[in-house]
């Protein structure tokens, strides 16, 4: 890997790479992409010894069993490393796709076409696989770029590279195409939180605190990914099963992730029918509710919700529980606490699913679906590079279209404005 | 015109308010817009009484004839705000677009559907005209708006946003949809650039410094505008006409918007053809040339350049022009010095063409055309929201889809993950 002294000279390899890979085809691209694949494989052994030195400081560090284990990097993990980078290959080279196109009426045809962005920057945290993830994806988009992966799994993350970066010289792509600050710690954030000019986007991956603090740190166009306080709204004609089935499976499908549900909604006309069933159920499968009064009276060993529960993100087998007047208190509440990354309403009544829909301001919203399916893969992207929960670029699951930009081309005769 | 004593509180307010207008049919908005037109005209005395303040204040402040031009309100000028508000009015409504939609293996309908982002902020200098434009688009697109026109024109700012507020309330529309937060000064454009969670997107229109100090402040997601400096490319095989029309047009038909054109850059091979002509043609429309050593040699009255006339962005009749040995040169020369607006070459050669609409990393970049084009009126978009230099979201000229999000929408019967 060259050596260099600052981030900054990095970005400007990375820049200076971006316009040859921007130029790479579908092809090749897919090509160097099998070469990072087939190169995880032959290298697992010196993945696993670099990944063995993170494990080694954070066991003295005590970072906890499941920081560890995401941290950690078996020969089974890195064959599913090297599958998923062999799908991103598969994945339709959305670079140069026309988006519209017309012929203006002097004659000049123009075309709106999609471009990469040209240097990715990613700030993320522990997951080594990440590292692999995101530089697969920037690549297939025709990106070049530049990884900050947190201190926890710098040898890993350093290793990754190395070997994707040999990987791409091997396919006469230059390597500089891949870029990690790792080395310089905090310095390389705040260089890639404040490197315009060199980095078209920034993608944060992470806790709530990163994502946050990329935000508002940031000088380079953010989007914004991940957190999510996701509701379920029971309605008054909620069935017992779909009420039951659809706030377990929302809840404990999979806890630590972003698009299970964190509170349930029940209209007080159904309060008496669904709440005993669907706390039952939910306790049945591990889940300590933290419910209001009401609930505390047609529930047992429910603990009492506090202001804080509306808001947390519990990402663990916890949820809230809170009886609501109206669907416009319902809808109300989720404006104020929901971070409008998925909603979901289980209902049989056509005016308030159609309300819900049109007035539930959330990046997902649902009627009568688990909250579970708001995901790059289930959405038949094949990949996901994350969950936008901002306005602006891309909303929800995102795909590699969502890694582009669009240019605008015009072919004239020697038209001028008269 | 409620009044409250924070730029916060406002922002609540118009948050609040962007509920009810996100639920706005097209029709009620085009209704709403007509009653905006209706009332500028009606109102005409009272906002030339609220401009005169501005004017005699910018007067005895010194400030300029050009800057006083861009400030005054005549009857005309109101009447053509009018005539520009109906036109948005008769735009095709963005909102409630299906931009994607399929059915999920599992049975579920899914839709990604156009919705407003909620509140737009503008933050923008000296031209009360910007204060209806920006309120029009913002409204048609189903958004509410917080509006800092700059302390020059705050008088007309507060007359326009009062009789804006006025006209929406006969037509029963929530009048906190439209805010200013002017009288707050500097205070309120700063509550602006940090209003997470109330404010989605933030649109700043005005000089470079302006938009320079919002996308760094700013800690909302910002669309940045304007700024041009832009390039025309005299091939070797530019035709003379070709050449000469396409240069004098980029620079002389408008010059002080960002289109125009700041630099040409000429291949040695035609320089000797090319440049006295192109320049006698610049030197006769009243443009002042600024050349490099090869272009002071070949004509008469050039002005030595300097490295700063290349990265200037003159807006008057000044231009750049330089010789450069190869292609490639001159896209390095592009790649360090444009602002990624708009560039054009004149050619006849293919390969060239190619070559530059590919590498050429702009927002527009056409093949022998003026690089005046680069306008959402000429696209066909009807209005003009902006021209976005930035890669996220929107890049070149904005339209009213532009100025909106889109939301995921899944309808389902009980599905959950297995």
């Amino acid at each position: 890997m060259t050596i260099t002294d600052a981030p900054e000279a990095r970005f400007a390899l990375a820049k200076k790479s971006a316009r040859s890979v921007a130029a790479l085809t579908s092809t090749q691209k897919s090509d160097a992409l099998h070469a990072i694949a087939d190169a995880l494989i032959a290298n697992e052994e010196r993945i696993v010894a670099a990944n063995a030195e993170d494990l080694e400081r954070g066991r003295e560090k005590q970072i906890g069993d499941s920081l560890l284990d995401r941290l950690a990097l078996s020969s089974e993990r890195i064959a599913a490393l090297a599958d998923a980078t062999r799908q991103v290959a598969a994945l339709p080279d959305p670079i140069g796709q026309v988006v519209r196109g017309e012929r203006m009426a002097n004659g000049i045809r123009l075309e709106q076409i999609r471009v990469p962005f040209g240097v990715v920057g990613a700030i993320y945290e522990a997951r080594p696989n990440v590292t692999v993830d995101i530089a697969a994806l920037a690549l297939r988009s025709g990106n070049a770029v530049v990884l900050r992966g947190g201190s926890a799994a710098m040898s890993s993350n350093m290793a990754l590279v190395a070997i994707m970066r040999d990987a791409l010289e091997t396919q006469g792509i230059d390597p500089e195409a891949i870029q990690t600050v790792d080395e310089f710690g905090r310095e390389g954030a705040n260089a890639l939180m404040t490197g315009r000019g060199f980095i078209d986007v920034l993608v944060p991956r992470g806790s709530a605190a990163l994502i946050e603090t990329v935000v508002t740190k940031s000088t380079v166009p953010v989007i914004e990914t991940g957190a999510g306080n996701v509701h379920v709204v029971l309605d008054s004609t909620a069935p017992d099963d779909w009420a039951r089935d659809i706030t377990v499976n929302s809840k404990t499908h999979r806890v630590s992730v972003c698009n299970s549900a964190e509170s349930v909604l029940v209209l007080r006309d159904a309060a008496e029918r669904l709440v005993p069933s669907v706390v039952g159920a939910l306790q049945e499968a591990g889940v300590t509710v933290h419910g209001d009064e009401v609930v505390q009276q047609l529930a047992n060993d429910i603990v009492p919700a506090t202001e804080d529960d509306w808001g947390t993100e519990y990402l663990s087998l916890d949820i809230a529980m809170k009886v609501v007047d109206t669907l416009d208190e319902a809808i109300e509440h989720i404006d104020r606490y929901s971070t409008h990354h998925t909603e979901t309403i289980v209902t049989t009544d056509v005016r308030n699913a159609e309300k819900f829909l049109a007035e539930v301001d959330s990046a997902a919203v649902y009627v009568n679906t688990s909250t579970r399916f708001t995901d790059g893969g289930e959405y038949g992207f094949g990949a996901e590079v994350g969950i936008s929960t901002q306005k602006l670029h891309a909303r929800g699951p995102m795909g590699l279209p969502e890694l582009t930009s669009t240019k605008w081309i015009g072919r004239g005769a020697g038209q001028i404005r008269p």
